[in-house]
């Protein structure tokens, strides 16, 4: 008998919350396109924040020598981000490679979905800039959290 | 006899406070000058959505026709500011003039004050640019929040 | 008989020089992610200048009535890139929709590919933001452009 | 007899060249408060480019091992900033200390008078953190540029 994917023993995603501000508009009263990327890598970063102990992109690169340059990210933009409500980027890994990591972030704003994208990165040894394997401890983190 | 200046009637300062975050950050490890401008102006906006019923710059100029716009800011960096810890900013109106505002900006991680800035700012007829006194509304609401 | 494809007719790129600076690098000493698709904007922003007198967006905006926000955007980051070069941004219309355009914006530092991106902007009527075709004007300067 | 002051040997200030776009500007349709220090942060790493055989921040912290962190910036906004025309930045050192340097940044377009501000830094051993002297090169170059 055929039965639906059952999802209920997917992890639920990360939401990290963006308070939207008049700065981050251009004079189409909307947030510039510039600034819709960066909002996707805060959220990735709090991510990160959220499940390694605080520690995000700083303090990999700083306390555990572990950098994770980014390769490749695509967006595409559904809804004008604007000021009236705080924008919810929702964050889960969809991949985890032996080298790369993959990230999707969803930002809602109202319930509307505005922007989604993906974004890929590879684990570096930080200080000689050099490819390495996801590290272990950080590898033991991901892997329940993947959602393809 | 003599007395302190009593200060338990004063208002105690709003708290805004920021995810100081990696991109923030500069190859010397620490915040971007240019970044500490942008935090004291995100809790002067901050300020305002809390005072006036969750409506900031944007809100001011579409729907209330009221710009504000800065004439002044100074700033003293008194210490560097990091991803270690969240940046609180502790802002005040310090002064209300007829067509002006003055706000102060006390930023502080791990309660170390880490800058201090004064930021003066007009009030205007959004729509044709144009100054204007502190509308009474804003002015009410203003008076009893200033500390000098 | 067999000829090569003949691109000696073809328009060279458009190139816009970007001076990389201490304040768009982050702790790991090179330009921070969240940059480079800002850098690409900036390079799409430039080539509507030198190709319509002068106008960037907001001149297309504001004089003309026209906005092209963007649809999607997607890059892969080649090799870092740090202030110790100029960043030259080749851009090029690759196509034109009846109501979309496609840039691609390769940067380059030291003749050494940094990145490479694709993106798509819809045109509108801007003060209405209502989806639009290309304006005739518009598609008689971009059409001869076009690199696939 | 008294003589106006003779300014014909003073230096001439060094300009730098700033493309404002959208993206700088906010929904009042001028560049955001928060550009404006940036801008003019822009134009000091620019002069120390240009009078340091292209050194800049960048160069000075990563191959002199010499920071000028900001201890102090004050700016008086004069007239707002669009892209309407480039940002001519002039930029002169007001003072050399023994262990701190004051700039001064004039932001004109169209030859209107847009800001002016101050900015004080202090010279740093960079991987040290650590406060020092004006380095002697450095102090011979800076000298006969200073103009109060």
């Amino acid at each position: 008998m055929w039965k639906p994917t059952d999802v209920s023993n997917l992890p639920s995603p990360f939401v990290h919350e963006i308070r939207v501000t008049w700065g981050d508009c251009d004079p189409a009263r909307i947030a510039y396109t510039g600034r819709l990327p960066v909002f996707a890598l805060d959220a990735i970063n709090a991510w990160w924040e959220a499940h390694l102990d605080g520690d995000g992109w700083f303090q990999l690169e700083l306390d555990r020598n572990v950098g994770t340059p980014f390769v490749n990210l695509a967006m595409d933009f559904r809804s004008p981000v604007t000021p009236r409500h705080r924008l919810m980027c929702h964050v889960w890994p969809q991949r985890l490679g032996e080298k790369s990591i993959t990230f999707r972030v969803d930002g809602y704003q109202d319930e509307v979905l505005c922007f989604e994208g993906t974004f890929i990165c590879v684990f570096t040894v930080a200080d000689v800039f050099k490819s390495q394997p996801a590290p272990p401890d950080i590898r033991a983190v991901v892997t329940p959290l993947i959602r393809p």
